[in-house]
């Protein structure tokens, strides 16, 4: 019997997921905590005015560098009310797109390594601001979303309350809602 | 003389943004305040595994229902060693380029309404994550990043210290940095 047609372990998937592998990383992470420490990283170019690019490649995780086949690219730009081109999404409607996979992905990994199977999951969610604080027309006014509201729907057995805890897992979720240090630094050349 | 042919009032513009009607647009939310309140949405398909897809449209702002000509879409997926196809940047990549986007944005617009000009702005993101977090692993460690560095290189005769606090006026960098109430609420079918 050669090699190619040996049996291999069955990869048990729970909603798209391998939860073998799943089961594999969760036990080298507990062994060796180092493996959980990861660095992503993005670099972004301005295009004129407010249209920008951004693209993203490599980063550290799992003990070692990670690269990628090729760089994912993709612009941010303003809509015309905000005195942009309206030729990409803009950067508050990437934070929507954000929450939502991180939502979506950790609910449907954290739901596959206990075996709840997801059959189909949507979501719509809206962001409001005033922009009387991004402006700088008002420092009483927060410059970013004051609210964000997630509705999910969920095609499950699950009961909700408890999608909504797999949920809350999210990275982004934790990003967006709790306060983190940003550390901005500008260099400067003529 | 044809009207098509009539001296327009020349658009002043600089750093690429039409700093006349910047102008005009604070003078309009100043008279009316209301006018500055905007809402963002997004929508979102799972498509299996870490693979999922958003489509950002229309948003409420300077008060009214604004379209777009058509909506964008993009993706979101893992890479291998996250369980994922690698068919998209992640979302925590994506949170750092909304906020590359919007530092980026927000230091050329504040630029403009002062007359800086900027020639050129790169910028190069971190966004260190321990994924004991995200995976339940360890409750003491945070799920989403924990800490976020962003350098800019700009190209400008305008002190870097100043360059730092106009990107401030970022609504992404306030979204990041400081805490925001998110609800999230699901719905189950079946």
């Amino acid at each position: 019997m050669h090699a190619q047609q040996m049996p291999q372990n069955a990869a048990t998937t729970v909603n798209g997921v391998d939860v073998t592998a799943l089961a594999e990383t969760l036990d080298a992470i507990r062994q060796q905590p180092q493996l959980g420490a990861f660095q992503f990283r993005a670099s972004n170019t301005w295009l004129g005015g407010g249209l920008n690019r951004s693209t993203i490649d490599g980063f550290h995780g799992a003990g070692q560098e990670q690269a990628r086949p090729k760089p994912f690219s993709f612009s941010a730009d303003e809509p015309p009310v905000l005195l942009g081109g309206d030729k990409a999404a803009n950067p508050v409607e990437f934070v929507l797109h954000a929450l939502a996979a991180c939502l979506t992905t950790t609910m449907v990994y954290h739901a596959a390594s206990r075996g709840i199977a997801i059959k189909t999951v949507s979501s719509e969610l809206e962001g409001d601001i005033d922009i009387r604080g991004f402006t700088g027309l008002s420092d009483q006014v927060r410059k970013g979303y004051h609210h964000v509201r997630v509705k999910l729907r969920v095609e499950s057995d699950a009961p909700a309350e408890q999608l909504v805890e797999l949920a809350k897992f999210s990275p982004v979720y934790d990003i967006v809602s709790n306060s983190l240090p940003v550390e901005v630094t500008v260099e400067t050349h003529r």
